[in-house]
């Protein structure tokens, strides 16, 4: 717990994350008096507030958020943390622009200096030039206490982009103050695959290709791109999705166990596993399939030919003696059945069945499933008797964990509110390092340039409200598997 | 399915069991359409019916067990199934008592003859003059059909009458025509142990010595002996629960798989763990812990200074590869907090925790319970992530797969169902072998023995409604251990 002032520095402070996300995560750590003592939240844009401007424009906005999710709104509680909030009208980058903040904190830290932490909810385009003033203007260096900068993906376009990026924040920024968030590490069940794995006596010693057939890694939406879609069609699923999100979950579920719960010891076996990723190849070429939901090149800003793919599986594998032979079948897509992320581990069949099989019955092997959204939960598929006064008969039934069920009435930590504290702790174990931003660019840059090339044929068009194109089942019965179905 | 008419002959039909397990389970079986068609029912014994009274006598007593358990009464279907039922007052063990029943079946089955199974739902002490006299009649030979014999425990009081009885038994009878009743194999939740463990690939390399701690089952109950109480005192439970059912249910747990469902198959491993089990000894005495209820020497017909324990946990190890070090302990008794068996695994802890413990806190390291009865399902306690903003906090919650939920509505077979259908249908995969028998009176006779020794303490008196004597509580803990608390 620091003992000096902490500032939390929002630039971007008008922006749609900041009164969506950001405050009301803030909030919600104030109430529940998780925020050290004495903690500022300052709001930076051009946007023309004082500080009483910038606190009624978010009570509106995030009031209104609780009550339409069917949450308590605190009434007296924001009273007492919009005191909290303070605003400062700038743009950094401008000449100039960063005197207000100078002045910001030399009246408000004083002489004795405190505690920043900065978060640039700011286009992507200006992470390097705002961590470059921010730099320049000596807000990196810790003097009175820390200065960390947390920026969000995207981090480059690919792996040229993405390194150029992380030279930039070097320039002023010790590794070690950067904190890169991937949302979906917040997520309570995505934390809990290291708990489920090396807590527990009872999964590691099955978890390799001895046990193990494939994985299944799935993150499915039914939204649409909507009104992001001009930006979406510049990035697609492939850089939205997988080179963040899901190969971070990949290295949870493939990694070695850290001897200890830190954040380089746990990056270190991310690291390992990114390292070796391998992306087959069918004729040269990677193993991806894309699609597009019918009706995407009619969406507003998308170009009328686009190839931006909206749904992709991608098969990956993990060449180390834990993951010989079992690929990892990654998917994720929009407009799609459900809203579901799972992460679903295939065991191999039993070596021999003891018991006869009805004729053109197939055993249905063991299957365990985390749930990461929504009814959190694990699920493992077993073979049980079932109840009959003759014979024996299988049937796959499930022992069943559900977070719902466990913790009634508690709503899981929104993964804001998990991060930010994490990093006001200086705990940056669920944060990623430069290293892994490249690495994963490295991965994904050949299997995105397969499905952009001038000769890359379009993708496939999928129904709203569908499993996805039919080539993605395609490809997993090529291997003689299938797709764990959208519930 | 017999293609010759069956008749199945309960001796001793005027007996408690006939009404209240055997005839409700033949009732229930033909109800469901799985008794061969053209069954007859033929109840022998001394009591004076004819087929008419009998029939009645059975209505009034089995509509009301019906009725008195909360389960429809089929008016329609019993008045069917009573036509096949039939009469016979004799007692076959006196000069010319087999004469009425030669020609019962020289008038029903006529030259063709059919199949015959032999209930003897008799005293014990009648097992040898009964099938003696069936066997010199001609009654075991399987002309025109097969004939089988089917006893309940006790199967003699220790190893020596044990094996007198089956040598007995063997003068008349093929050991394939004899099938011997243990109830409790007739339980789903027993049968699905097997099932759980060799239909599935998670379970069953982790059910070793080098993963399983060690192993308890349990067979609690809250009744006391009441009018059984003076037969009661000439057995114990050592002999009730130990001899039979316990060590049943240990052999399911620690055989090896065989290669197919078979009767012997099943039954040659179960022997091979028979074989494999040893009696720890502390010096030079089986450990073995008995208690006394309070009060049960005061219950009907039991002497002032009964020896005989109404509670006892024994510890034994079976010696070979997959179970070295790993102790079971069994636990069974009268008068206790709950009706409840279970079979509860105990697995080591990880070999590593990267996730620090809050000091003092101990990790529950992981649980597998089988519960027998009630409420019939399977728990995996396991170390789950507390849903919290910060740091990682552990917590054991269960993976949870119940019967009643997962087949709503739906009761579970009898075992008398299960196992008169299993008998019919000629497979003895859940009926014990003479092998069996008297190997588990081999491990039980010392044991025993022990306990009714001239210098034997006496069992210590526990209080109804409670965990058991306190020196059971002291033997886990001599071994670092404790017992999982009765619910």
């Amino acid at each position: 717990m620091p003992a000096t002032p902490l500032t939390v520095v929002i630039f971007g402070a008008s922006g749609d994350l900041t009164a969506r996300k950001l405050v009301p995560a803030l909030f919600n750590l104030h109430r529940r008096g998780r925020l050290p003592a004495g903690t500022r939240v300052l709001g930076v844009s051009r946007t023309q507030y004082d500080d009483n401007g910038f606190r009624n424009e978010l009570q509106e906005k995030i009031s209104n958020f609780f009550r339409s999710a069917g949450e308590e709104w605190h009434e007296t509680e924001w009273a007492e943390f919009a005191q909290c909030l303070h605003y400062v009208a700038t743009d950094p980058t401008a000449p100039g622009g960063m005197v207000p903040l100078q002045n910001w904190f030399a009246e408000k830290e004083g002489p004795a200096g405190g505690q920043r932490l900065y978060y640039l909810s700011v286009k992507p385009e200006l992470y390097p030039s705002m961590s470059t003033v921010l730099g320049e203007a000596g807000f990196a260096q810790e003097n009175g206490g820390f200065r960390r900068l947390v920026i969000e993906k995207p981090f480059g376009h690919n792996g040229a982009t993405a390194t150029e990026l992380n030279r930039t924040l070097h320039k002023h920024w010790q590794e070690s103050q950067l904190y890169r968030i991937d949302h979906y590490l917040g997520k309570e069940t995505v934390q809990n695959v290291l708990i489920f794995r090396f807590a527990n006596t009872l999964f590691e010693p099955l978890w390799n290709y001895q046990y193990i057939d494939h994985v299944q890694i799935t993150a499915a939406e039914t939204v649409t791109v909507g009104s992001r879609a001009a930006y979406y069609d510049t990035s697609g699923v492939l850089r939205d999705m997988f080179q963040s999100h899901i190969l971070q979950v990949m290295t949870l579920v493939a990694m070695e166990s850290p001897g200890r719960y830190s954040a380089d010891s746990l990056r270190n076996e991310k690291m390992k596993v990114l390292d070796a990723i391998s992306v087959p190849k069918v004729n040269g070429k990677p193993q991806v399939v894309v699609g597009q939901y019918e009706g995407y090149r009619s969406e507003k800003g998308v170009p009328a030919g686009s190839k931006t793919p909206t749904f992709a599986t991608v098969k990956l594998n993990v060449d180390n003696a834990r993951w010989k032979n079992v690929p990892f079948y990654l998917r994720s897509g929009k407009g799609l059945k459900s809203r579901y992320s799972e992460i679903m581990i295939q065991f191999h069949c039993p070596p021999h069945l003891m018991f006869p099989l009805p004729p053109g019955e197939v055993l249905q092997c063991n299957r365990m499933t985390l749930v990461i959204q929504p009814n959190e939960g694990i699920h493992l598929n077993f073979q049980a008797k079932v109840p009959a006064v003759d014979g024996v008969r299988l049937q796959p039934r499930d022992l069943s964990f559900s977070y719902k069920d466990a913790y009634a009435g508690q709503a899981l930590p929104e993964a804001y509110e998990r991060l930010l504290l994490d990093a006001i702790h200086g705990d940056a174990s669920l944060f990623m390092r430069s290293d892994e931003i490249e690495r994963a660019w490295e991965i994904m840059d050949p299997i995105i340039q397969a499905t952009e090339a001038a000769d890359a044929p379009d993708p496939e068009e999928y129904l709203l409200g569908s499993q996805g194109p039919a080539d993605a089942v395609k490809m997993m019965a090529a291997d003689g598997r299938t797709w764990h179905a959208l519930p």
